[in-house]
């Protein structure tokens, strides 16, 4: 049996590779993990997969887990992520971590030898650049689990990349797909929350409304696929069954398909190179493509600026988002103040060329408290 | 420079060939071919290449021919193809014959040790299971130029045929793919030959109207993937975008897409693995896609039916499809009456269990000659 290690165990993701790793028996055993705060799952998880380490978000409870479960070794918080990367075990790490607080853990699972399945955007958003050194430091293994980016890896299955002509991500479009921006004014948490064809956490599903999840993603994929941004496009697809496609420079083009289940690329990282069955496919119906619209969707628009400018920008915008995000779910603001919001931060903030992992850290902090004491004020 | 063959040179997958040899200089010699019915085309195929061996459709031009270019060695009809198919060096040999001739230049092309790409379906429909035993016996490749299968190859590389659940072909539906058959009645020779979406020789034009062309298909899928009849579906898609998905086990789907030119599939089957650029890309627009309707369309449920059964019965129908569809081409036959005469050839046949090369040969001539002498004098 492999080792794997879980981070965001009890979110969206972590949840849905737990099921994977249940129905696919003996082929890992969960060394670490990190927990959530609703006590109930985080006992089911422990329960059932009896880890040797467990992270959990607070130091609250930690007397409590122990005595519940002495054979486990309790940490907590930002620094309990850390020891977990840390453990010392080779092993898969799957970082399904929400936010900027995904970036450490990565990097120390990589310093300690671990292959890493990354369905945490930020890392490779704000440190994409030194996460790829690292990888080729430390020769590890760096797989993506996003829905977009497993689709486009897998259309790059025994290809030359010299080959690719450009990558094409689909969007949905999200929860307001069918509102113009002057509809956009008063739309609330509860109707942004609602996506039309994938169930995920609230952070992403708010950035797939704005089309920022998108341009996160356009970065991701820069990094994972070592493509320049001109040949990164997005195109919007109502029915999200086309997930990516690869246009090679001979005129074809591959692409993947599959339903909007997040179990698929899960597993398809955790067992990659071996598909294993998974008994959910497609019932192939017509497939509409729109070109993307960047006026409707400017955030997407300011995601390909910033990653062409590079650096600490990035960051920034990540940050802004983040923080805006969290002040939209909590009602402080309203869903257009999030773009309004996110794109003045960019404007103002000076580029930082070649940033080290601890300014990158430094920036996304400062950045956020900064936004979150203006408006938590208002 | 890599030796190149290519049989039926002047037909439509012949010239687009010669067209991709001309965009891609230095790669290819043209060793042997073989020319077709039109002197003037044949003149600029022989000043543009200079092959070493050159067939002609029958005797009586040969001196002429021969008076005009001292230093090619020329040979005519049936004799001529495996003349061609056994010339003394290695290299790739292109078979786009139609029809059942195709057959056996295939396989004089593979004993004298030469990699073949096979546009000529009847080869694989007619002797599969021999075919299949030669490449392994002499040790040589086989590639795919028909759409559809160069398409399915493409979604198969880098992947592992056990992780296969089932391939799909897509059916543009042909010429009357939006008449009911109570329409198909009094449907003309001039309408047939307008397909909707290629440019191709009247014979699998036809074949595209009746449906049989997609029925030879999946006999060819069968033998170039080894897979059985059972994973093997079509499905309707009017827009000709689509070639072929293969559907995996794990629940996701790749598909291979490009603009409806055969070169592409030329190109990559003549440079395989390598991808060479061609610029020609495709605009992603909607795509539809429908279930195939076997009422609408029974030659293809036929085909199912023959390859399941095997042994001379694909032979048999093809045989009669080809005959019929000759006649139909001549205004002596009806549309409807090419799958009438298929059907109740295929019916009234014995089976004959793993045929031979010569068994398969002459009762492809028996059941052509036989259709062609009742209809011809009706």
């Amino acid at each position: 049996m492999k080792s794997i290690y879980l981070l965001g165990a009890a979110g969206s993701i972590g949840l849905q590779t737990l099921e994977v790793l249940k129905e696919n028996p003996g082929s890992y055993q969960v060394i670490g993990l990190s927990l959530g705060s609703n006590h109930e799952i985080n006992h089911e998880i422990l329960d059932t997969f009896q880890p040797k380490i467990a992270c959990l978000r607070t130091e609250s409870h930690l007397k409590a887990y122990q005595e519940a479960y002495p054979t486990i070794r309790f940490v907590f918080g930002d620094e309990g992520l850390l020891d977990v990367a840390d453990y010392n075990e080779p092993g898969l790490f799957v970082n399904a971590l929400s936010g900027s607080a995904g970036l450490m853990p990565t990097v120390v699972a990589i310093m300690s030898g671990k292959d890493i399945a990354l369905a945490n955007k930020e890392t490779l958003v704000m440190a994409g650049d030194t996460i790829k050194k690292l990888i080729k430091t430390y020769d590890v293994k760096l797989y993506p689990i996003d829905s977009e980016h497993s689709a486009l890896w897998q259309t790059l299955r025994g290809e030359d990349p010299k080959a690719i002509d450009k990558l094409v991500i689909t969007a949905s479009g999200g929860s307001f797909r069918h509102l113009n921006r002057t509809q956009l004014k008063n739309v609330t948490v509860k109707d942004a929350l609602k996506h039309p064809n994938w169930s995920m956490g609230d952070k992403i599903t708010i950035d797939s409304a704005t089309m920022m999840n998108k341009g996160l993603e356009v970065i991701e994929a820069h990094h994972l696929f070592d493509m320049p941004y001109e040949k990164i496009e997005t195109v919007l697809h109502d029915e999200s069954v086309v997930h990516g496609l690869t246009y090679f420079i001979d005129g074809t083009i591959k692409a993947s398909l599959s339903i909007s289940d997040m179990k698929i690329p899960i597993q398809y990282a955790l067992f990659y190179p071996e598909r294993r069955p998974y008994d959910k496919s497609l019932k192939l119906t017509n497939l509409s493509f729109k070109p993307m619209d960047f006026v409707r969707f400017p955030l997407l628009k300011l995601a390909y600026e910033v990653g062409k400018a590079g650096g600490i920008m990035p960051t920034v915008m990540n940050a802004a988002n983040e923080a805006a995000v969290h002040l939209f779910l909590k009602e402080n603001i309203s869903f257009l103040e999030i773009e309004q919001i996110v794109m003045n931060t960019v404007k103002m903030h000076q580029l930082i060329e070649d940033p080290s992992i601890e300014e990158i850290i430094e920036t996304d902090k400062k950045v956020q408290s900064h936004i979150r004491k203006i408006y938590e004020k208002r």
